[in-house]
């Protein structure tokens, strides 16, 4: 009668990230642009692993996209070069065709480093125009879905 | 007795940017990090031609830093290589230590590619704290200010 | 009768690069990667510019590539963030398919920073094979071959 | 009397890697001077893993740099997005402050992609010049020696 076990099974994807020579500026610390190349790389990874829907099946083989709509960002204290990031990936929110992620980096002592809310489309690209997101991967999505 | 002729002196920071190879993935689109390579390249001009405070002065010299603490960013279409973009950029408001940008991306005939709204923080880097923007770096940067 | 005025009409495509924040690492130089997408950069201006065969025309609307296959570099001494840095191209030699370029950087006092040979093939991507340099291209690019 | 051993002790650093989204150009395949990423992000390996002398060690805390002054390479086929690739490693000579290294990536069924030669030169930074290569990191560096 109480309600649904669905917290219990509330995932967050986790991915261990170490700062690059790549990724850092002159001033020593994370250049911020690196950091949405990371986003990416999250992203590129959780939908591989866990979604098995990935950035390559979408991009290369439906010639569909997932383009970046809109992003919200804090970056609450710099990374150094050499830094351990640990990443967290939940689903905040699904429409049709959009996925609202928010995305987070902390040292390796809990401490926040960047915060983001990003929301992707699926599209198809020739014509652009939205597609809804097949329901077979909405369905593994939702396992990621903060409750 | 009229309010001020500020309106007529807010400015515009303009700036011409191609998209280059360099910028685009796979999907043939400016991979969305880029866009904020092109940010950081627009406020770096902006700063040098403009501000007469670049960021060569204030990370090299001084030993300072002017990182990104926030960003909220609309994609509102998306740009394919060779496209000639027009940025802008002004000043939505100044803090003691906190600068607010707005810098947003055209298409050659004016639609909407990228809207952001950016602050950046002046910092001292060892130890890292937040230090006042210089009053004549502020003054110039006021002209800049949306009225 | 008498040999060609060929070296009279043997030119340099020149550009000027400004070093960005962007380019550079936490040594505060030119991360060496970067100076490859100024290489891209130089040459994807050249043929826009004055071979009238651009990189855009290449990929996106014919389908073909022009990867690099190979490269020699010497990197003489560092650049910092803020340096101006001319760049010259000219060919070294032209194959079928094959095209042979020299690009060098210098300082705006005129000491060498990058100097590099680079080969590209022109390819069709699907399958990929390399396919001949069509003849109005390579009359154009001869006008940049060194005597 | 019979040769020595060091043949059995001579090591390869391996490491592999997967062509990210964020490797890849519009036509496809690993935009060159990403590799050069990859060639850094595997010398940084390397460095911190085996060498125990790491680029933050050179860089962050002795002010020291270890530029790259010189490059060949060859890029024998495309990689795509997706793609596994093996890297390789090994020392192929060492003067006093200079390293060169022999670098190749090869596809998962063992076809070569890239083969690249190195010249790594270790630095003091202010002012510029070389510094002889510490006996314990030439020690270290040794074992990866090329017999």
């Amino acid at each position: 009668m109480t309600e649904a076990p669905k917290a219990s099974t509330s995932r967050v994807y986790r991915k261990d990230i170490v700062v690059r020579f790549t990724d850092c500026d002159p001033a020593g610390i994370v250049f911020y642009p690196r950091y949405f190349e990371m986003f990416n790389d999250i992203v590129e990874s959780w939908l591989r692993e866990e979604i098995h829907f990935s950035l390559n099946e979408i991009v290369t083989r439906r010639g569909w996209g997932l383009p970046t709509v809109h992003l919200e960002v804090d970056f609450a204290a710099p990374s150094v070069f050499g830094d351990s990031l640990s990443a967290a990936l939940s689903v905040r929110s699904m429409g049709t065709s959009s996925i609202g992620l928010d995305i987070s980096l902390h040292s390796s002592d809990a401490v926040a480093r960047v915060g983001g809310k990003v929301v992707l489309v699926l599209v198809n690209r020739q014509p652009l125009h939205a597609i809804p997101i097949p329901d077979e991967v909405r369905a593994r999505m939702a396992l990621f879905q903060e409750t």
